[in-house]
């Protein structure tokens, strides 16, 4: 029999929480400290785990700092004088800093402390906050980057990377730098862009958000999220983030010059004369990049996106209806892929984009049909 | 017994396409043209309507021009005059460009032709193009705005209205000018941040897209949409789109700025000095007016968004599963307001995220957990 796995978690946020509930299911004995008495007994309460003993009557395997991003730092070095024999990580979404911050509170007298200090960072979270919002589901198929640094013992590394698979995650080893500067680009660099169409909004007039459609809901949907945690997880992403923007800065430049050039007037309708011309050759060109680069991001399972067949289905907004439409899309065999709810504004009726195998689509339509549903293709 | 409305659409592509499907199946005689003989040909086959006879032997009473927006004015001009009894609205997502084009083209002498243009906007698309793509219920519950000019009868402007009511949509009557400046808001410059995102992604390195999230995806979506069609619609509405994205470009100098300052160092991990503290105040002032301006985006049913309690169900990439548990859902007596499927890459399982009438959320939670689902609130 394998003895429980002895994990504190200290922090119990969103990310504390849902790692302390899966650890638990996993069967680890899960301890778990948080400065905000509240927010501890809430993880306690939901299951999470049982509150931290003080001092160094709690000995543990392995402790993880889920911390705020600014915080993280101190409390990794805090853990790792507390637990002498632990291993240490954490899950701030920014690792060099954090990185560096450790080694120069450790010292070059540290190598004993730095040898147990694996970091980390689980690619899950969502726009609400708090152990409130916790799911064991949370790491759920997610990346789990590791970024051990030079001094971490592999044992270590193997010991936090076993940890992150308990809670369902994809384990993945990068560098520090190379990983700050990715999520820089596939997180930090979408979270601002949100924020700040969003940020447009707020002084519009009701007529004018009222012509609101899904893409600016999609396209703002993460502008929701906590602005406290996110103005500490950029400025500890600084560098990489303002290289991002800077990148995103030109790009809109470019696309104000060319509006400049390529606007139509009565005279001149079709953008006929050459720099009209030229103008909007600029324009369709980013548009055109931004269309290649939409295509690159995974989908499901890892898969490339948009690979599936749509089928779009009327259903009305009552109890049952959606239930009887998957009951028909179940009884006819086909998988659903993708599901996509496009809702109408003020009106009690609302689109179904199913996405599934294009080998099947044919057959789904068919098979929808005879049951009396509105469908089409694409 | 009224007699069908006799319409001709100008154009099949979406638009046109799905709102010939409309109007046919809400009985009125539906006449197309399109210069693309294939594109006719595939929209007479899908049942949207007759191919228009040449000339003025095809007598209608209201012609729809639903052309690219750079050959809208040239073909609403063409329209006035080959129907000179026939009231003529559009299509084109921009309308003071329009107007003036159609205005500059009739000129003074015009005012029994402009007597009979209604220019129009139905706010409904997709990222997909083409008459493959269309379908009845585009304009099912959104809205459709009418900009009619100066010289425009209020009888010709009902006539569009009623048109517009006939596909379902919800008929706002508009100055151009200002709707102009809305769509650049709500659609166009959401459009571009969408597009500029994306770009950043084109040379990425696969490693770093698998760390991407729901969050860029969402992100990025109408990215996958028409350049060519996207250059003309900004190019024709350039100086409003250029208002936003200086807008947009002085938001992103202002983080740019914010964040060399607030960079967390080694020796100030906190941002404890005055300036560090005053540019962290600056990104969280940019990010919570994010927020706030997200917040004020309609829901469905025009609806406040976000207003609903979320039910998280674990669901197994399995045929039949969704329709269970909507079957489940259904038998609770739970009205489902949206939803949402969290793809897990690289693992067969999803989340269901049920958003339900908060007063509802409870009994749903406990039938759903009776009837053996993995279940959490929120």
């Amino acid at each position: 029999m394998v003895e429980p796995r002895r994990v504190l978690v200290v922090g119990t946020g969103l990310v504390g929480t849902s790692l302390a509930l899966a650890l638990s299911a996993a069967g680890d004995a899960v301890s778990l400290s948080d400065p905000d008495p509240r927010a501890l007994a809430l993880a306690v309460a939901l299951g999470a785990g049982t509150p931290a003993l003080d001092g160094a009557a709690d000995v543990v395997d392995v402790v993880v700092v889920a911390a705020p991003p600014d915080a993280t730092a101190a409390a990794v070095v805090a853990a790792l004088g507390a637990h002498p024999r632990a291993t240490v990580t954490d899950v701030a979404s920014v690792k060099a800093p954090v990185a560096a911050q450790v080694a120069a509170a450790l010292g070059e007298a540290g190598a004993t402390h730095a040898a147990r200090y694996v970091g980390g960072h689980p690619m899950a979270g969502r726009e609400r906050s708090g152990p409130g919002a916790a799911s064991a589901d949370l790491f759920l198929g997610r990346p789990w980057v590791l970024c051990p640094g030079p001094r971490a013992q592999s044992g270590r590394v193997e010991q936090v990377a076993a940890l992150a698979a308990r809670a369902g995650a994809q384990v993945t080893v990068m560098d520090a730098g190379e990983h700050d500067a990715a999520v820089a680009v596939v997180s930090h660099l979408p979270q601002v862009a949100a924020s700040l169409v969003a940020a447009r909004l707020v002084h519009a007039d009701p007529a004018v958000l009222a012509l609101s459609g899904q893409g600016l809901r999609d396209t703002t949907r993460v502008a929701a999220s906590d602005p406290a945690l996110w103005t500490a997880v950029l400025a500890a992403n600084a560098a990489p983030v303002r290289a991002a923007l800077q990148g995103l800065r030109d790009d809109v430049e470019t696309m104000i010059t060319a509006l400049g050039q390529a606007a139509a007037t009565p005279g001149d309708a079709i953008g006929q004369d050459a720099g009209a011309r030229g103008a909007r050759a600029q324009l369709s060109a980013l548009l055109t990049c931004g269309r290649a680069g939409a295509a690159r991001i995974p989908g499901k399972h890892g898969r490339p996106a948009r690979a599936w067949a749509v089928v779009t289905v009327l259903v009305a907004d009552a109890p049952g209806e959606l239930a009887r439409l998957f009951a028909d899309v179940g009884a006819a065999g086909v998988n659903l892929e993708e599901l996509r709810l496009d809702h109408s504004p003020g009106r009690a009726l609302g689109l179904a984009e199913v996405s599934v195998d294009p080998a099947r689509a044919g057959d789904l339509l068919a098979a929808l049909e005879r049951c009396g549903w509105a469908v089409h293709p694409g």
